[in-house]
Order: C-alpha cells, then structure tokens, then sequence
C-alpha cells in the first residue's frame, strides 16, 4: 500500500509540475511592470470590496452578514499584498503613485502599515453593523490618509 | 451613558460616510470597462498567488507553511469573484475573454465551478507539503481546462 500511494503521489506532482504552468505567470521574480500592474489590481481589488462595506455602513445596501463578512476578509487578506510592489524600479508607466513613495519611502510605509493594522480588524467587525459602520470609518480613514499624501490626483 | 454611546456611533456614522467615499469608487453599478479591469485584476491577484503555491508544490521555493497558508487563503478568497464580471456588455475593450464565454455561458459557468470547488480546498491542504502538491495539480487542472477553452491564445 505505501508503495503504490509513493507512485500515486509522485504522479500528481508530475502532472503538477506540468499543469501549474498554467496559472503561474509570475513563478520567476516579477518585472518593474508586472510590479505596478499587481499593486493596481490588489488596490482594485480591495477598492471593490471595501465599497461594499462602504454601501452597507452609509445604509445604502442593506447589512448582509455573509457578504459583509467574505467582503471584509477579503479586504484583511489582501491589505498586505500592495506594498510589496514599490521596490526600486517601480516608478514606471501609467499611474498614481507619488514619487514620494521611493524618496520618503519609511514614511509611506508608516501609512501602509495604518491601513494593514486597521484592515486587520475588518473580518471581527463584520459581526454586527455598528461595529462594522465604526470600523469602517477607521479603515476608511487609512485609506484617505495615504491617498491625500502618495497618490497623484486626478486632473479636474 | 447610553445616550454618549449612541452620540459617539452618531459622530462616527457622519464621519464614515465621509470617509468611505475615499476608497468606495464602486459604489454605483459597475461600468462594463470597470468590470472587465475587475475580472482581469481579481485574476492577475490569484495568478500571482498561485504561482507561489506552484512554486512551492514544485519544489522551486521551500515549503514556508504561513506563506502556503496566507496564499491559499487569497486563492480561495477571491475563486468566485471575477465570474460575477462576465455579465451581458462585458465583452468589450483589450481583454483575452473567448467570445464562447457569452455564448455558451452555462457550460463556462461549469468550468468556472470546477475551479471554485477545487480551490475551496486549498486553504486546507496547505497545512501539508504533500496534501498541497495534490491539491495545486486539482487546481491547475481546473485553470489548465477553462484558458484552454475561454482564453484566446497570445499570438506567436
């Protein structure tokens, strides 16, 4: 029986091997490029999420538990990822991030680290409305804070 | 004591929905184009993730337990969100979505499934090297199936 189990184990990582191909894009280290477009999509992410939260805590959708709940561990669990993704050479192409990212950059990750920290309560908060509405606000303010201070706005 | 309580949830409801607007930019119904960058972000966010899964599975990166742990979890997080992102109107822009997906929607629906069933059992598996080869081959397989089908190839 371990024998057989030993084959059936070193087939699956066969085809493992061939199949994870597939989905892993980035198994060498990422490029500059790859960079800005992976912090985009982990902001996109979160910022679609957290409206939910938003929607539900300004009474504009009504609180459902479940979604409030998958809609704030997602923002949890991706609130680590972005920061990643501003090393050195990633000043490049199309986007908003302030060059005082890399100059000020001890800073900038002060106020990352605000939003991780407030981010982290989010899937406990998700419990009950008013916690989630205080929590919310909290995560929000985190969020306006490195926005008004790193990101480039928009021309009006 | 009651009574502050309720001023304090009061001030800090005005000051949520002040805030909130700051990361909510989808509040609204989501624009066709925001729908595709939604899908293609959600995506790139699990590519990335489970290339590290991939790595690990493949014996290119060690086996980091909170790493597999923090990976899987993402994966499984966000398995269901970019097949909400396919709606009717979708099909435009710079995207690599398979006209099929729009007319044959019931039979990706399926493959998108078998996607989301497998990668539920990730954040499980990851809690041993040999359970997670397995189960990052069951989840390649499922990406492996819906590119194959729904993906339009990169030009050569």
């Amino acid at each position: 029986v371990n024998k057989s189990v030993h084959q059936i184990v070193l087939g699956v990582f066969a085809l493992t091997v061939a199949l994870t191909t597939v989905c892993t894009a980035f198994a060498a280290e990422p490029k500059p490029e790859e960079e800005v477009r992976y912090r985009q999509s982990v902001f996109n992410v979160i910022g679609r999420n957290f409206s939910v939260l938003g929607a539900i805590a300004k009474g504009e959708r009504p609180f459902d538990q479940a979604l409030a709940q998958k809609s704030a561990n997602i923002v949890e669990a991706l609130s680590t990822l972005p920061f990643g993704s501003f090393g050195p050479g990633t000043d490049i192409g199309t986007h908003k991030s302030d060059p005082k990212i890399w100059k000020e950059n001890a800073k900038f990750k002060e106020a990352a680290e605000k939003f991780q920290f407030e981010a982290a309560k989010l899937p406990a908060a998700a419990k009950d409305l008013d916690t989630l509405k205080l929590q919310v606000g909290a995560v929000g303010k985190t969020c306006k804070a490195c926005h008004d201070d790193y990101r480039v706005k928009d021309k009006k």
